[in-house]
C-alpha cells in the first residue's frame, strides 16, 4: 500500500481557494522589461542613504549591546518619543501612547485582533487598502463597503451603515488614500468625527502618506479632532517616507487597550527590531526628515502631473482620474465595460503593468477601475507607459 | 450630561482579566538592582559585534537602495539560500522551502494562523513555551497538555492525547526546551515519529536553541526522520545564536502550506526587514557562525554548572532540577506545596529573580516549579544569586 501524502490542515480563516493579490503584485513588479505603474512603494533613488547609514553606524558603534539584544514589547523609548513628537505636531501625545509596531501593516492586524471577534462588521471605504481587508478577514470580519464621493466616504452613507450593521469599527486612509488617492478635506472629516462620537464607535485611521503632500494645505489626522484622541487607534509609517526595507511603524492609541495591544504584540512578533527602532529615532533626533520629504515631493509632483495629464489624454471620455494632492496614486475609473483583470494581461504584452480595481474592494467591485502609481517613474518614462496602456486599451 | 468616556471594544479573543505574562517579564528584567535569573535572552556580552557591524556596513555601503526597500514575502533569496544550507546539514532543504519570519515567534503565530480553526486542539508538552501558548489561543486553539518526563513527552500519552482530541498539530521544542532544558533522545523523537505518521497529525517543531549545544552528541530535528520533513514547519531563530535585536527567524516548511502562510504573512507584517535579512545573509556567507557559537557555549557550559550544581546545594531535598546540554534554562520542581508565584515577591525583596513555572502550563500546573537561566550571569553572580534565593526560601 502507498502511504497517503500528507496535506497540512487548513484553518478556515483562508477560503476554498485562498487569493495572494499583495504577493502577486510583488512578482509581477519583479519583471524587468515592463513599466511597472502597479507599485506601492517609494523611489529607492530618493532615499536618504548617507544619514541612514550614518545612523546604523553610530548605533552599532555605541550601543550594539542595547540594539542586538531583546527590548520592550512597545518599543524603544527614543522611538516612542522620537514618534510622539511627530504625532503631537497635530495632536498632543506622550511617549507611552506610542506603541512601536513592524510596518503599518502590523498595526493594522493587531488593531482588528484587539478590538474583532468573528462576525463583527468593519466599515470601510469602496474602495480601500487590500491588505487591510485581508488583515480584517483574517481576524474573523465581515467587511461592509460605504459609498464615497471624490473626498472620500459620505457621513450619511456612515451614518446609515452604523445603524445597519453596528460595526466594531471605520478603517479609513483620509489622507492620499490607497487605492485612491483621495483625501477628506476638514469639514468632511468633521462630519465623519461627529456621526463616530455620538455612535460611540471607534476609528481605525491609517495615515501612512500623510506627510508626502506636494499640493494643497495639510489637514490634520481625524484624530486630532475634539473627543476622537480616545476613541481612535492612528496609524503612521516610516515605510513611504523614509524607508520600507526597516519595516517599522507606530500606533498613537491611548487608554486601556494598550495592554490588550501589547498581549497581541507579544503573540505575533514579541518585539520589532531594536536596532531599527534605534536608528531611527536617532535619524529623526540627529537628521533632517522633513528636508528629506521637501526632497521627495517635487519629483513626486512632476511625476503625478505626468500621470494625470498623461492620463486625460489616453482615456476614454467615460473615464474619470483623481487628481492627489500627495501619496503616490492616480485611481482611474473607466466607466464603460472594460474588466481591468482582462485588460491586465494584454497590458503587460505591451510592456506595461497596472493593479486592476476589483481587489480592492469589499463587495461590489467596479471592475473598470485600476490603480496607477507615479512614484517610481521619470516623466519620461510615465509616457512611454503610457504609450503602451494606449495600445493595449486600443486592441 | 457628561459625555460618556469611550472604551475600545476589546476582542472576545482575550479573556476577562487578560494576563501578559511575557511582557511581564521584561520589566522585571529591567530593574537594574536584583540578580536575574528570569530572562530567556543570550548574553550580549558574548555577541559577535565586529562581524554584524561589517555585514550591515557592506549592505548598506553596497546595496543600500534594495535594502531599504519592500522585498518579496517569503524573504531575500540570499537569506533563504543560507538558511536552508544550515537546515540542509540535518535535513535537505531547498531554498524555496524557507520562509523567512521576524523572529521565530512570528513562525510560531503563522503556524497557528495557518492551521487553526477556531475551537481545534493543539497538543503541547507540559510545561511549555508560554508566548507559543498565546499565540495558540489567540488563535481559538484549545490547548491541551501531554505528559513529560526527563525526555519530554512521552509517546504513549501523546498516542492517547491523539485519539482522545484529535489535534490539529502538536508543538514541540524537542531540544534544550523552553522551560523545562529537557531534549529529547534519538528513540524518543523516533516513537514520536511514527505516532504521527501514523497518526497523520502535523507537527510544529520550535528550534531556537538546538545550535548551543555545549555537551552530549547532536540530535537531528524531528523533521529530518524517515517521512516527517512533509509533515513539519520546522522553525529557526538567529535570536538566541547571533541576535535577537536583528529579529529574523525562518519557517521550513514544504508543498502547498507555503501559499497559505505566505498569505498571512502578508496580512501580519507584510515582509520582514530587507536590511536585516541581507546583513545576516552576508554574516553567514562572510563570517564565521559556527565560531560565534563555540566562543559562545563555552561560558554557557560554566554557567550551567554553577546554576545546576548551586541550585542542588540550596534546595530542599525533595526537589529536582534539570542539567541541560545546551541552551539557557534550568527547571526546577521544589515537590512541596511551595507556590513560587508568591515566593518571587519575597526572592526580588532579596534581589533575585525567576519565572515562577505556572504560567507555562497549558493546564493544572505544578506551582512548586520555576524556571532559571544561566545565560546571562557569570559563576559569581550566579552564587550571589544563589544565596539570595536560599534566603528567599528560608524566609
Amino acid at each position: 500500500m502507498q502511504p497517503m501524502t500528507f496535506r497540512f490542515p487548513v484553518s478556515s480563516r483562508f477560503g476554498d481557494e485562498p487569493a495572494d493579490p499583495v504577493g502577486d503584485l510583488f512578482s509581477v513588479l519583479s519583471r524587468g522589461d515592463i513599466i511597472s505603474f502597479a507599485g506601492g512603494i517609494p523611489d529607492g533613488a530618493l532615499f536618504d542613504v548617507d544619514p541612514i547609514r550614518d545612523s546604523f553606524e553610530f548605533v552599532l558603534g555605541r550601543h550594539a549591546r542595547r540594539a542586538l539584544q531583546y527590548g520592550a514589547t512597545p518599543g524603544e523609548p527614543e522611538l516612542r518619543a522620537a514618534a510622539a513628537a511627530l504625532v503631537s505636531r497635530h495632536l498632543p501625545t506622550a511617549p507611552e501612547d506610542i506603541l512601536v509596531t513592524s510596518g503599518s501593516q502590523e498595526g493594522i492586524y493587531l488593531s482588528a485582533q484587539a478590538l474583532l471577534s468573528p462576525g463583527d462588521v468593519v466599515l470601510v471605504e469602496e474602495p480601500t487598502y487590500l491588505a487591510a481587508v485581508q488583515a480584517f478577514s483574517l481576524n474573523g470580519a465581515k467587511l461592509v463597503g460605504v459609498a464615497a464621493d471624490a473626498e472620500g466616504m459620505l457621513p450619511e452613507a456612515l451614518d446609515e451603515a452604523i445603524a445597519e450593521h453596528a460595526p466594531r469599527f471605520v478603517y479609513l486612509i483620509p489622507t492620499f488614500a490607497n487605492p485612491s488617492g483621495k483625501t477628506m478635506g476638514r469639514r468632511r472629516r468633521e462630519a465623519i468625527a461627529e456621526i463616530l462620537l455620538r455612535a460611540q464607535v471607534a476609528l481605525v485611521e491609517d495615515d501612512p502618506y500623510g506627510q508626502l503632500r506636494f499640493s494643497g494645505e495639510p489637514v490634520p489626522p481625524i484624530a486630532s479632532l475634539p473627543g476622537m484622541a480616545e476613541q481612535t487607534i492612528l496609524l503612521n509609517s516610516m515605510s513611504k517616507v523614509m524607508a520600507p526595507g526597516l519595516r517599522i511603524g507606530w500606533m498613537r492609541v491611548q487608554g486601556p487597550l494598550k495592554q490588550i495591544l501589547g498581549i497581541a504584540k507579544s503573540a505575533v512578533t514579541l518585539q520589532s527590531p531594536a536596532l531599527n527602532q534605534l536608528a531611527i529615532a536617532h535619524y529623526l533626533t540627529h537628521h533632517d526628515l522633513d528636508a528629506h520629504i521637501a526632497r521627495v515631493v517635487g519629483p513626486y509632483r512632476e511625476r503625478r502631473d505626468a500621470l494625470h495629464a498623461g492620463l486625460l489624454a489616453i482615456l476614454p471620455a467615460t473615464a474619470t482620474v483623481t487628481r492627489p494632492d500627495g501619496g503616490m496614486f492616480c485611481w482611474v475609473t473607466l466607466g464603460d465595460d472594460t474588466d481591468t483583470a482582462r485588460l491586465l494581461p494584454v497590458a503587460v504584452e505591451e510592456g506595461v503593468a497596472f493593479v486592476p480595481g476589483w481587489s480592492f474592494y469589499a463587495s461590489d467591485p467596479d471592475r473598470s477601475t485600476m490603480r496607477l502609481s507615479y512614484a517610481t517613474n521619470s516623466p519620461d518614462t510615465i509616457a512611454e507607459g503610457l504609450g503602451r496602456l494606449a495600445a493595449a486599451l486600443g486592441r
